[in-house]
């Protein structure tokens, strides 16, 4: 167990790593971030130390990795070479490179969960206009995403089957893809749970998702759901943990497809959709992130009130002021400056009510 | 309103300013903190901005105020220059200088309660030796206590009627001092509201406390108590925001002598006994804090599960991963290095069921 006055550090600058930070000081730990522009950022204002560099500068990792007990990160597009960097500190990186590289690949994602026996859409993996051509007409309806730094709808195009290959690729841009066959879905949920050094698994309750524009707008914990449900999204997060020898929060996002659960993709870090455990659990996934890698016993996750998170994106943060006064919301705002269309700049959650 | 993205300024380093931070980050804000050995204090650790400096000092103090949007304190022995310097910069101090003022002076305090019509002991202005001679008789057993910067039991002596009043005075130091009554109490309780700048009170439910070598052991939210106890502390609390024009968080500790209250002493500020209110409630008293001296208004301070809190003092803290370990324990660690005899190190808080 990482002794309290120790040192946790991040990688990534955002609101993740912000209310990591606020769980790691209610901990009695010390925060260092690293990423670009630190100084201003959403985490960055609330370390204990910031290191300005960018995620690709292995040496500059490599240093700041030295001046911390354990490193974790808010993002899954850390660079191989940075987990490296921070290996070859003599530091623990958690979760653990290859749950990095498991996830920030959409191919390498989709294989892991077929090789684990985790239901999921059809998919092709796609290098050129060639490959593509042979699986339209195979996949019909169907998604066509970059395999990497897609986030938040981006990086993906929607197909009917009869595009011309060519020009999809030439506009979407920034190869290798993958083709994934639409699931015919009622609902998306997700799972977020925490996997300790001793390998215990703590899960909290299944969250229910709504999407606007490829974005999350909306999430409810718990979903309503049978325990059959229930079953295969602990099922799938569990062998996904324990292939990894995972130590950390894993999310898994499902399409429920009538009662049958299809991962869609997996994150190796705390998640969107699970802002609201902190007003809703008895430990939020943030402290059970902080909790798995200082080495501590994970808490129950249980859900202790209903409730609704919706995010507040990009210019839908100018009714701060009515949010902040309406007395059913507990608001969070990020610290971000500008409010640029798509992002998300904080959330508000409410009890929720059937 | 102040908006999201501006700068609250705390005086003081403490745990209480480290939770205080916390909440401002959660809404948004940035936080600048002031105090002697800033960097490594437990609020420095987690602010956006970092002043050291004394409290004394105040051309610095005057400096620091002036980058900030309104300004806040985390312990009331602000001296009355520095609340002055804050003004000077021209910038607003919430609470105010007049909420220091009567609270960081016991006679001044008990003299407030007084003319308010709060019940409160038997007291005595003690200037020296004449004066001390002359209550003992008819205070009986007692306890005399400097008039200023006694915390957490520190300069007190209880008496018994019959000491030599020289004795006493010399042993005890750091006059003028006020005799104060012994309370034939049951019990001690606290009462924690809020004050918005439109005069809006929100109070969160009164606390049972037990004190352990004169330092808060253990507090209860909620207490039991009857619909007139709670009416009596309300009212108490609401008369003294009101006189004072109150902008913030304030707290009263009184003596339950059965059923009827007397007013011990208040706190300017977030308070030990409400610790809870972050586990314990639909609102903290760090964010009621914080939106108030931001100008926004408060929330409802309902209690949602009643919870138990224990304060780590001293060597305590040593049980730190055992408490760690206990899955009903929700643990609240400072970020201090060195666990000094009656330092107040952390605190655990656990559902509390009769």
């Amino acid at each position: 167990m990482l002794e309290p006055g120790r040192t946790i550090g991040i990688l990534g600058v955002g609101q993740l790593g912000r209310m990591l930070a606020s769980a790691a000081a209610k901990l009695g730990f010390k925060v260092a971030v690293y990423g670009p522009e630190v100084e201003k950022s959403p985490a960055g204002q609330f370390a204990t130390i910031r290191v300005d560099g960018a995620y690709e500068d292995a040496a500059a990792v490599e240093a700041f990795a030295r001046g911390c007990d354990v490193v974790t990160y808010e993002f899954e597009n850390v660079p191989a070479s940075t987990a490296a960097a921070v290996t070859k500190a003599g530091v623990e990186l958690r979760p653990n490179a290859r749950a990095l590289e498991a996830s920030q690949e959409r191919v390498r994602e989709k294989n892991l969960f077929r090789k684990l026996k985790i239901g999921t859409v059809d998919f092709w993996p796609i290098a050129d206009a060639r490959d593509l051509a042979k699986a339209l007409p195979k996949a019909g309806p169907s998604i066509l995403k970059t395999c990497r730094f897609g986030y938040d709808g981006k990086g993906q195009a929607r197909l009917q089957g009869d595009e011309d290959p060519e020009a999809v690729l030439a506009e979407l841009g920034g190869g290798p893809w993958i083709l994934e066959a639409m699931a015919r879905f009622e609902r998306e949920v997700s799972l977020v749970a925490a996997r300790s050094v001793h390998g215990e698994i703590a899960y909290f309750d299944l969250c229910e998702n709504q999407h606007k524009h490829g974005i999350l707008a909306r999430s409810v914990i718990p979903a309503e759901a049978s325990a059959s449900v229930k079953e295969q999204a602990r099922e799938a997060v569990r062998k996904v943990l324990e292939h990894l020898d995972y130590i950390g929060v894993l999310t898994v996002e499902f399409f429920d497809c009538d009662g049958t659960l299809l991962a869609n993709e997996m994150a190796p870090r705390v998640h969107n959709s699970g802002h609201h455990t902190l007003e809703a659990c008895s430990v939020s996934q943030f402290e059970q992130q902080i909790r798995a890698v200082a080495g501590w016993p994970l808490r129950d996750a249980e859900t202790v009130r209903p409730m609704e998170m919706l995010n507040l994106i990009g210019e839908e943060i100018e009714a701060w002021d009515e949010l902040a006064a309406d007395p059913e919301v507990d608001l969070t705002l990020y610290g971000k400056r500008e409010a640029r269309p798509g992002r998300k700049m904080g959330h508000a959650v409410r009890p929720w009510r059937k």
